[in-house]
């Protein structure tokens, strides 16, 4: 069993964290850096929520290996074609009908427990941001330290 | 970076939010109405919690373009074809078993952070229901703010 | 609408949940042990984290008819078949490279509210812990009652 915390004392700590993906199919990494915020602020246990202030990319937790990243990107592939049919190109055409249909199955919101100030990951799990557009885009992302 | 916030008072604000649909591929926009719960609450910055009590329809975000909401409409076909041989069908004869599997692939749960009484959603992201069932349906969403 | 809550004590109750599955295609229905611990805990109203430490089983809602079970499971096939070429499998060949895309896809989180005591879901919607690994493992779910 986890501690369990009585306090008369309700933390929000928000912070937006930037990031630059290569474009599509480049997978971010972001468990050290949300780890690294956790450790520097007052929060000891808790929860942080993060969100993806994008409608064209995902933010997901999968093993950190090479192999299984492809997999998914071949996942992402079949579930949507980038070859695909997209009435959104036909208005836009902007060449990223079949990204946003990955964000919105994949999703852009994950809740995570922390306690003593270490985030509850499995042994393999780790926090990615995929980019699904077609070109090098900035990403945004809302994380709350509840606690 | 966002405001932190150090409280000495809980809040949590709970509703719960009706909705009806003209049934199958149905999408409503419900952004707005979130958004101004949140305005007339006490609340200045936390989360809301989204949570939608069913299991043939689906809570997720995406952009509002007529083009997008069709591809994803195709998109929820091709994951589970409404002509596709199911096994609840069997025993219930509903019709309904692709909105079943819909539903729970693309989920009917967000967490959404806000500050100074605005959602935090990025500039194209809007919060959807997505309706599966065949028929028209009531549906019911349960909304807590927390700060 | 239901009750809000403000309150100067703020609570988070932290659990460790163990669970044995069969592997493959095994679903486990962890409702009723989840609603145990809330009314068990000193919480009357807030939600609960569920985070399922693992990249190869996922957490969902789904209704708990076997035919919609099944239909789950070969939609599972679909989105991510046994039988498919996986480069993860070129690197280890433990025979899971399709575990982990159906557990990235699915997800392994959810923030459900509760009132009363009570979940708050709908008539139908049950947690299911669904393996995908292809042989029995032992899964460790994070539980987290904020109140």
């Amino acid at each position: 069993m986890l501690r369990s915390i009585l306090s008369n004392i309700r933390m929000i700590e928000g912070r937006k964290l930037e990031f630059s993906t290569k474009g599509e199919n480049d997978i971010l990494n972001i468990t050290e850096q949300v780890q690294n915020i956790i450790e520097q602020s007052d929060a000891q246990d808790g929860f942080v929520t993060l969100f993806l202030q994008s409608t064209t990319s995902g933010l997901l937790i999968i093993e950190w290996e090479q192999g299984i990243l492809n997999d998914f990107r071949n996942a992402m592939e079949r579930l949507a074609p980038k070859s695909g049919i997209y009435e959104h190109e036909r208005a836009w055409h902007d060449g990223n009908g079949h990204s946003h249909i990955r964000s919105s199955i994949v999703g852009a919101n994950l809740s995570i427990p922390f306690a003593k100030k270490k985030l509850l990951l499995g042994k393999w799990q780790q926090i990615v941001l995929a980019e699904f557009d077609v070109r090098p885009r900035s990403r945004t992302l809302v994380m709350q330290i509840h606690a």
